[in-house]
């Protein structure tokens, strides 16, 4: 079977991590070990610079039509001035609202080899595994209204509206109950219900699920801010965690960050899975931005990119096997002590991006 | 002067550390150093069990009528079931808001002798101190609508409002700045200006206020994930962090865990300068909950407690001098080794929460 992917580099390292996905698919389309098609499209930034707006119908048209979306990075200061709905971050919002990607996959892995770039202490991360299921496309993100208004006298009123009804409460919390029966079998709830109504209807919802469908899997809530200040005090103490749009921006980052390994991160954002077809939209991601700061300099760590087109292959594409042979030449190349410049320690050697995803497609090749 | 204070102890563990205030208190009164007035009253759990309310009007009066409240905490599992207005946060946010306590301090502080007890390494914490300075009477804490409504078949839609206007930003953005006049002056702002109205308003704003009032403070923008992260990874370079109320409530816990010494951690709501009697309204509080898995054995902390009656003497009562002895009589107590259960390590003495209460006023007799 031949697979419809639509690469979307966006902005900063955004296209240097993508060079090294296409690189790897040239490899797997010429050996053929499998077959893609691959159409390319802008978003974010340059779409912006191309089009004056943050991704265009015909982009959208594409991803529609793709089996997987693989997303590189939106944003940078360049942008700063745009108009609000043109900005770069607009597109990958479309994207998510779009393709109704309710579901957003964050694993947090501590890599052995990188243990000590965590500015936590190592027994704290070491062989940290935790999965943050976010919903994708709810929440402060998308409800309305969202305005700002001149009251005069110069005073300004902004509002934002945070919306959650039943089923995608429901929805997102199957998705989270269903990876947790695959690993140590326990979910964590976050939300503000002492605050917020939305936090009381999560938290219903997400315990009705549990006892109606899922009583085999250990339930636990937490208030989203002392669920952040364990996950900095004892990470290990989750498995999966499933919170909303916002808490799930907050708390993904922070888990990325205390595994140390910001640039290996990747994730996954799945839609529903259509009963006729059995297939579902699904478009991925690495965890970490744009980056302008190191842009165009060859710095970038492509791991995270490489990683998410691995989950694409194990979500969308069916191709597990293939899957789990790129995440071992990711760790073959490290174990070799090959770095790029923001994972580096002592005695290892720094390579640049393009060095780094060649390395990996050279031990993929000889596996 | 005669100081009228109102003591809240609230729930849990807040009741055993306010009763370590009340020794401090007492002393100070019998000693001459100062000439306090305290009246008591129920807040959360305690006053729903007495009057089905999370506060009464009564209380609330006293509130109004003194000088500063001191207040312990709120919450416990006891009364998950009572209805969503008498729950026991309630009562809290009842009074920062009648109080119109729009200010809230948050230092988060390495003590030395505890550097060792963060999750963090010890060279990322060690020497911290930050200011986290969060808005507490707007946003989505609340904003209107903030409903739930059953829209039939199963199906229910729950709704928060997050909402400011320019004047709020403003006034808590002058009270970032003036801070960090007094620290190493520089602000950082937080919001999701890319996502959300009320993060372009605060952005807009605070750069105004810069702009217009303190240029000669240092002021950088962070949005609130990548914020988060960076608190993470390297802690020391903030000093003053401005943020609305609920990224305030997820940070300043996030911070306040970073530094290892959760139960030492003080804070200060107040309100706006009354420019007849230049006086304002106050609340102190300690960072850490209620605690109900250690309440009424004995072993919670009393540092925080008795902190935020520090920052009372130095913020609402002009007794700057006294509040410096209080923090230098903690620090004594620390560094000849006592400890309470949570901050115990090799080598050091555990006491209870009285003991460590009467250590630390026999050393203020001391000094
Ligand atoms: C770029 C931005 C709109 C986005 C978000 O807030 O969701 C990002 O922070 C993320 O976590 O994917
Ligand atoms: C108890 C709760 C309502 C409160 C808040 O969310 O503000 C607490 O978490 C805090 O940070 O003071």
């Amino acid at each position: 079977a031949t697979h419809k992917l639509l690469l979307l580099p966006g902005d900063g390292i955004g296209t240097e991590v993508m060079a090294e996905v296409s690189r790897l698919i040239d490899w797997l389309n010429q050996a053929g070990v499998a077959s893609f098609e691959t159409e390319h499209g802008l978003v974010g930034g340059a779409a912006y610079d191309a089009d004056k707006v943050a991704i265009t119908d015909a982009t959208m048209a594409l991803a529609q039509a793709s089996d997987a979306v693989i997303f590189g990075a939106v944003g940078g200061p360049k942008w700063d001035g745009v108009p609000y709905d043109a900005r770069p971050e607009a597109g990958l919002l479309r994207l998510r609202k779009d393709l109704g990607l309710f579901a957003n996959l964050r694993p947090a892995v501590c890599y052995p080899a990188l243990a000590d770039s965590s500015s936590l202490k190592r027994d704290v991360v070491e062989g940290l595994d935790i999965m943050i299921v976010r919903e994708l496309t709810g929440g402060v993100y998308f409800g309305e209204p969202k305005t700002i208004t001149d009251l005069g006298n110069g005073q300004k009123r902004a509002v934002d509206t945070q919306v959650y009804d039943t089923y995608e409460i429901e929805r997102i919390g199957r998705v989270a109950f269903d990876l947790a029966r695959k690993r140590r079998n326990k979910v964590t709830s976050m939300e503000k219900r002492n605050v917020m109504k939305t936090g009381v209807l999560w938290n219903e919802v997400i315990t009705a699920v549990h006892d109606r469908e899922y009583k085999d899997v250990q339930l636990e809530h937490q208030l989203a801010d002392s669920g952040g200040m364990n996950l900095v005090k004892w990470p290990k103490q989750f498995d999966v965690i499933v919170t909303d749009n916002l808490f799930g921006d907050m708390l993904s980052d922070i888990a990325a960050m205390l595994t140390g390994s910001l640039g290996m991160l990747p994730s996954a954002s799945l839609g529903e899975i259509d009963t006729k077809t059995g297939k579902r939209k699904s478009m991925y991601e690495p965890v970490h931005g744009s980056a302008p700061d190191i842009a165009g300099k060859g710095m970038a760590n492509p791991v995270a990119m490489l990683a998410s087109f691995g989950m694409a292959l194990r979500y969308s594409l069916d191709m597990g096997a293939l899957a789990d042979k790129l995440d071992a030449a990711i760790a073959v190349v490290l174990a070799k002590g090959l770095r790029t410049a923001d994972i580096k320690s002592e005695g290892t050697t720094v390579v640049s991006t393009s060095q780094m995803g060649e390395a990996i497609v050279a031990e993929l090749q000889a596996l």
